[in-house]
């Protein structure tokens, strides 16, 4: 079954403890694509400036991806500049210029209307809301992902956009400035109250949480000694779990656990060099392998009769 | 078999931001002995002044627990008080008053000199190394934990010790302190290097990991609505994951792992309430019924041929 994806394309120019990258493909949505189209097809909505590289972004059609959703407009495209500090938590941003992100305004072809998955990427809930709206058949399962920018400054389109979805994405910082607690299960409770079926709250190199009703998932984090650059993990841990939900059509609990595995196997892999470079290296046996060491990592057996 | 525990008996002033806790019960030793009572007999050497309320350390005794090595010397015990801020995240030390503890000079009585199991918890690397020679047969697996403090001030003595050692626990930020790098698989690896076979890094609330050679188990911690206090946390994993394998004696690879996961259940106890409050109310049904949910938690079964 097909993704459609909704978020930014955009030119990241990273700096991590191990190099630099300058004008590299990145956004949400990007990263999401390169993601998930190892699992199923893609569509992918979003806009770039004049300047945007599209023979790069090209690449991901060679993988199933189809990029006529993404409107190029004249102006400058999306760029976002930030440096890692030794320690790889949160970057410090040096320079966010919004271009013709600045005035996105979804509008979804005809063609991708009906979609079986769709995923709303981080971006402003209203326009989260205004794609739901040009959606016509329910999809099977609607999920989405916020920041905290989107938390303090639209809480009340963004918790409306909740009251739509089965899914929801966050951080664990957001999970709590979201609800205003620092209990991540009870934080996680609220949320489930505001609407969606499920939560999931990604904690980084801490692995990531699904919760629903009375029940908890946790998926932990790979353990990389290979770590280069964190920019997309999220992302790409979205495409990777929404893409084996659609390519397996299978939404009961225990599918959209192994999906967490595939997520967060391919956030492992995003983060291994700059940019999309390693979602676009890796293929099907690499994430079956990773998948099986994610087994490996959890598994014990329990005694009985002790 | 029978675990030897040499470490701290305190009194802990904590204030978190769910209540008080005056002078109660704390220590490395005896969060420890707490915890490992629940499935094996423990020895406990450590020292405490006259001001200890030896009565209330006597509960152990009815757990199996010998104090008969915890000496009470003319002085005032060792006293810590601190206050965790509302994220309940590493706390703030308010006073330390080392007291007797200052001139420990653990000296094993000659019935506990043979031990099968030696845990050797958070005290200066030299007093460690020092009861090592008192220990006549190579216990069947010694551990130790140790602390920042030593780190800093006693590096090489500490690295002797872990020459000595067959398995060392220690939180993230130690591991990153004791071997300068922030990457933790390489961190363990370097720690491994030093001579311990296993090295079990402890991470709160993001869970614990255990390194042997090549070889990596991640174990969550338990997703808590009712964390009340973390003191005494590490100890009681350590308890739990000792005692485990004194109770069962195997030291396979496979029977580490659930040791570890019998530690994160005791740990997870031991923050629901002060002290070693919640420790002493819990019973064996408790510990396997949360050993079951960590099964759950984590459980996933990957598809073949997807």
């Amino acid at each position: 079954m097909a993704v459609l994806v909704v978020g930014s394309v955009a030119l990241d120019s990273v700096e991590t403890p191990f190099g630099k990258a300058d004008n590299a493909l990145g956004g949400s949505g990007t990263f999401f694509a390169a993601s998930a189209s190892h699992l199923t097809s893609v569509q992918l909505v979003g806009v770039v400036g004049s300047d945007y590289p599209m023979d790069q972004l090209r690449a991901l059609e060679s993988r199933g991806v189809d990029l006529s959703g993404v409107e190029q407009v004249a102006g400058s495209s999306f760029r976002w500049a930030g440096r890692y500090p030794h320690d790889l938590n949160s970057p410090e941003t040096l320079d966010t210029q919004l271009g013709v992100f600045a005035s996105f305004d979804p509008k979804i072809p005809e063609r991708f209307q009906n979609p079986e998955f769709l995923f709303l990427a981080n971006i402003d809930p209203e326009l989260q809301l205004n794609v739901l709206k040009q959606v016509t058949n329910r999809p099977k399962m609607i999920a989405c992902d916020t920041m905290n920018f989107w938390i303090s400054s639209k809480r009340d389109q963004l918790v409306e956009l909740l009251g739509h979805v089965d899914l929801v994405t966050l951080n664990d910082g957001e999970a709590r400035q979201l609800t205003g607690t620092n209990n991540l299960v009870t934080a996680a409770k609220t949320i489930l109250s505001y609407g969606p079926k499920y939560v999931i709250i990604k904690k980084g190199e801490h692995g990531a949480l699904l919760f629903s009703e009375g029940k908890v998932f946790f998926a932990p984090a790979y353990p990389l000694e290979t770590l280069f650059d964190p920019t997309g993990a999220g992302d790409s841990f979205a495409g990777g779990f929404i893409g084996y939900l659609a390519k397996t059509g299978d939404l009961s609990e225990e599918n959209l656990r192994r999906a967490v595995i595939y997520g967060s196997a391919m956030g492992s892999f995003a983060v291994e060099k700059f940019s999309i470079t390693r979602l676009m290296e890796v293929d099907k046996s690499d994430i079956e392998s990773r998948v099986a060491e994610f087994k490996k990592l959890v598994e014990f057996e329990q005694e009985v009769n002790v």
